[in-house]
């Protein structure tokens, strides 16, 4: 069943670029701010989020691109996400991806704007998307917002900021995290099986699936941070120790850490099945999220 | 014709508080996020945007609350903008109407996210609204995005910052008014127009009104800002002659300004003319934004 990966990854990713930039050039807004934005969604990485969209969108649905304005609407907040993060007054972070960040590419200013104007630009490109109807905008917009607003991926930002140099619990740990990062990609699995036309019982389960999909993301994250290679990773590794971040290996020790990420990958892998999805790509891509060396 | 404007605005003003205030009060979020976003729409003023919203619905509409979550959602998106214009790398206010700026009151990452929350849930209010139909919620969000977007006011703030402390013309300066105060106003007149059943060719001409509106609202504003009265203003006179900002007196000399509202004026009346509104409020309220003294 193993899909050859790397392809699949890559060849989606394409698309998304390609989405991304024609939704960004054909903007009439002043340079600067064009030039900012598109700065920071030509800096992204793996388009994790949109792919997951486009692959569970795939299961469901048939092979065409309805979904593709969604989905560069999804990576646009994501990024818009890490220029607020990345300002001074936040994680005051000058490198990303061994690019400057964009308040240091531009100016400090100029980075809130760019933020704000993905965030903005991405619902507006949602609700102008001429692929999909007024009912299904609306329900897409629905849990758009309150996955990236201030019920989820906002609350994670101030949970973890208030989390920073004091002892979590494991419990307080998966809150941080199903807010932070879980928030947008269990929103991605929603939107493409909804497009693609998921049941509802299909939907409810597929929402179990993204929440330990989300956690497996974040514990390989920590597990990347001790056993990773640096090169492939594009950071230093041992970063999270000297932060005095809470992460999984500090809470369970790194055999612990790689335990409760086997116990993740099952209970994700029996929400696929309920979903009738155990032979699709979701399957692969849990792997994936589980194994990835980068 | 000219009714109790003091009367009418203060009735509006609390109707719209109220919702406010509904509307944050009931949210599950963190506690801090949650003070930090209530204390700056708290700390409003006039709710001019609303209550020309509610306004433009009463022109055409029956005199019932179906406006009332998308005028408390374009409040929160008027409020998100003044925290990020407020913050160290933008305007680096202390104070705002002789209160400390939520950077101030709270923390600066803080109010980067209070700000962030605003926008997004000021969207998922209006895509939540029990009270429109998907149809007029996308139109809604449609409109919306746009106006507080990259190609509305975000470019405003953009243009703003790129003309400080440089000479500016007449065309210049109405173009940065008309995105950074302008829109959100156009925005107010045309979605209560639209909720109240006006005809396309009436918010045709309703856009043209709002256009002038808007420029009314701002020549009035700097026109305050040399002979208005400190006490009534709540902030000190002179201070754009001190900030170097362009402004209409400076362009036109102050004689020259009034001229300039008294032109706006003229055409903002004959464009409501053309929207069956010469009767309404709305001219009234045309007066008001012409001749207010805070």
């Amino acid at each position: 069943m193993l899909r050859n990966m790397k392809d699949y990854l890559q060849e989606y990713r394409q698309l998304i670029d390609k989405t991304l930039l024609e939704k960004l050039d054909t903007i009439q807004i002043p340079e600067t701010l064009k030039q900012s934005m598109i700065y920071s969604v030509k800096a992204g990485g793996k388009r994790l989020r949109p792919i997951l969209l486009l692959a569970s969108y795939e299961v469901y649905g048939k092979k065409t691109a309805i979904t593709l304005t969604t989905a560069a609407a999804l990576e646009m907040i994501h990024t818009y996400s890490l220029i607020h993060d990345d300002l001074p007054a936040m994680d005051d972070d000058d490198y990303r991806r061994g690019m400057l960040t964009n308040h240091k590419a531009f100016d400090e200013a100029t980075a809130i704007l760019a933020g704000d104007a993905l965030l903005t630009y991405s619902f507006e490109l949602i609700a102008n998307d001429s692929q999909l109807t007024a009912d299904q905008k609306v329900e897409i917009l629905q849990v758009l917002t309150e996955a990236s607003g201030p019920k989820g991926m906002v609350a994670g930002q101030i949970l973890d900021m208030q989390a920073e140099n004091q002892p979590v619990t494991l419990e307080e740990l998966e809150q941080i995290h199903a807010h932070k990062t879980g928030e947008l990609l269990r929103f991605a699995v929603y939107a493409g099986a909804f497009l693609g036309g998921a049941s509802r019982t299909e939907l409810m389960h597929l929402k179990e699936f993204s929440y330990y999909l989300g956690l497996i993301f974040q514990v390989q994250d920590d597990i990347l941070d001790i056993m990773g290679d640096e090169a492939k990773l594009g950071k230093p590794v041992g970063s999270d120790e000297s932060n005095q971040k809470s992460t999984y290996p500090k809470l369970l020790g790194l055999e612990g850490a790689i335990e409760k990420k086997t116990w993740y990958v099952d209970k994700a892998k029996a929400a696929l099945q309920k979903a009738n999805a155990q032979e699709s790509v979701l399957m692969d891509l849990t792997e994936y999220f589980s194994q990835r060396d980068h």
